[in-house]
């Protein structure tokens, strides 16, 4: 059964279920009618992966042990994130699309079967548990060779509204804690798909750098009675050198102890928890800010930059107050034939070294001509 | 003024003064001579780097700007870990050596000037401090086309020898606080060059993930009286089906919570807090297991593995009874043709997702056949 949903900036949302049973959601602006059927064989699914415990960290990892064999980049007249158009059945039914999210094929988080709880974080012997969870892909448009800093404003728009109403849908789930819609861009970080699309990522668990943030955020607000991170946007915006675009509800930097050789955090100058907390008048300015942060990336260099862009969230469930909303963009690419590689320091010791500081990365966004 | 020091297992080293003051350890075997001058011009050092506090996490960032223009993958006949034979002045000045570990040119960290202390780590208005420690590199061999995996036994007991000897004399250092000798191994994960070598960083801070196994361990020691590690030891030794390797004093195990397609822990059954506490008999049964290891990585695929090789040591100067020993190898590649990439979930999130199972990747290991 279909369902029909209006949504705010004129964001139409029609759902329909998928052969498999997966849904598939149209996010549309201009009056479509979403009428084409999955005519695609039936797929078993594989079961639910497990959670286990890092004990060494007190850490949740995740095992999916059924995405080996999953689809790599494939050449564009088999893209399955196109809409179809041919013979090709790809995952969208339609021959045409604004924004369309549906469930992953190869989820590394899957809905449990009936009542869910985590294990006990106990140490040593803790038993596996389910990895609880959703995975939901993100398609920004029907343009194959498109990319996010090509999109028009009205199309980051409806974006941002998918975003805003997957959280508030996925918030509704009373297995999900954490929910980060992200994008991965390009194959210097293993983007098996070239199509411009998103992932979200809705956990059953805290992940652990939101339970690092939580604690610190935590602490600070015991010592201070401040919210940490508006300290930090305070700090941002009095120092000035390191903000590469600003407009009336939003401010992007590269933060002070920035980790990667381009990594800029994009912030409403009005804190609010989560996506669905922004006032009606953020979400207007968003696309603007955002388009100009994605060219000038690009423009660093004269080329496709590989990046990571993830909405940071306050927890579905705690920490509504003391963590923020921000948009975080980082890349690895340090100079055109050059990647910073996350190595023994990085990756064994969790030490980060930096080849440059976030004044120079700074100063070569704001360089660029748009 | 050289330095000669008998240390054991009949390892001599020879300390020798380099142009620019560097200092280089020859690791000697067979009652050679180390006397060849380094001919090279002196060269400026630039100074000492920044380290920022990343306030939203609570964690140190090292900003060391000037190591962008360093040397990368050159060909063999300009490798600068290679014994100085011909014109090419290397980093090495004999013409030959076992194992040698000399001052980075290019550190990320350096001798502070004076005394020396951290900035508290207060929050959002930390000043920088200094970026101090000290990197230094070990060559494995005078074979620029080795490896790990094909030295001899003897080799790596000295090369042993030479991270134990490093352990004590950096601990010495009045501004140390930890201290991690690693080796990156392939291109895939930035190693720039190919000649078999490690290195080795000696912190003035506790990197973020010792501070936290120290967390964790404190707590698991208060509410248990035990050592976390020795229960998570126990538990593979109980479990086995992930152990890959056996001597009578070191097991190798893919952890029950792998965070890697090939991850690997190496470990001392005897528990010690670093290399320098390691009993005569444990250093000498681990060559065999180590090469053992090497060759079951590289022998899964048939190919030169990517990883990286760790060494987790107990801090310098707290938590010497709650950490332990552990070598921790980590290799990305998941199949000939892939690599599992650190995006969106494990990036931002810190949240990690493994496609296999560590039994899986304990099973394929097993079934090499050396």
């Amino acid at each position: 059964m279909d369902e029909i949903v209006e949504l705010s900036a004129g964001v139409v949302r029609t759902s329909r279920t998928m052969n498999d049973g997966r849904t598939i959601r149209y996010y549309d602006t201009a009056g479509q009618t979403r009428t084409v059927a999955d005519q695609r064989p039936q797929e078993e699914q594989p079961g639910i992966g497990e959670l286990r415990l890092d004990p060494l960290v007190n850490e949740w990892v995740a095992m999916a042990a059924h995405r080996q064999g999953r689809i790599f980049l494939p050449p564009k007249e088999l893209c399955p994130l196109c809409p179809t158009t041919g013979d090709l059945l790809t995952e969208i039914p339609e021959n045409d699309f604004e924004v369309v999210v549906f469930d992953n094929r190869s989820p590394s988080l899957r809905p449990p079967d009936g009542d869910f709880a985590l294990p006990d974080m106990v140490g040593s012997d803790t038993d596996e548990g389910a990895a609880a969870g959703k995975c939901e892909v993100i398609c920004f448009t029907a343009d194959h060779g498109g990319a996010f800093k090509s999109l028009s404003p009205q199309r980051v728009r409806t974006l941002l509204e998918a975003w805003r109403d997957r959280t508030a849908e996925l918030s509704q789930l009373p297995f999900i804690s954490h929910i980060a819609p992200f994008e991965n861009r390009g194959e210097e970080i293993g983007v098996t798909l070239a199509h411009p699309h998103g992932q979200i990522y809705a956990y059953s668990y805290l992940p652990p750098r939101v339970t690092k943030m939580l604690d610190v955020a935590r602490a600070h607000h015991t010592k201070t009675g401040r919210v940490l991170f508006d300290d930090v946007l305070a700090r941002e915006l009095r120092d000035g050198v390191r903000i590469i675009a600003r407009n009336e509800h939003w401010v992007a930097y590269t933060p002070y102890a920035s980790r990667y050789p381009f990594e800029i955090h994009v912030v409403p100058l009005q804190p609010v928890a989560d996506l669905t907390d922004l006032a009606p008048a953020a979400c207007d300015s968003f696309p603007s800010i955002a388009i100009e942060v994605m060219q000038r990336l690009d423009g660093v260099f004269g080329i496709d930059m590989a990046y990571i862009a993830a909405w940071h969230q306050a927890p579905v469930r705690e920490g509504r107050d003391l963590l923020r909303l921000h948009w975080q963009i980082t890349s690895v690419r340090r100079a055109p034939g050059k990647l910073k590689y996350l190595a023994g320091s990085e990756s064994a010791m969790g030490a980060f070294i930096m080849d440059m500081k976030p004044e120079q990365s700074a100063q070569q966004l704001k360089d660029v001509k748009l």
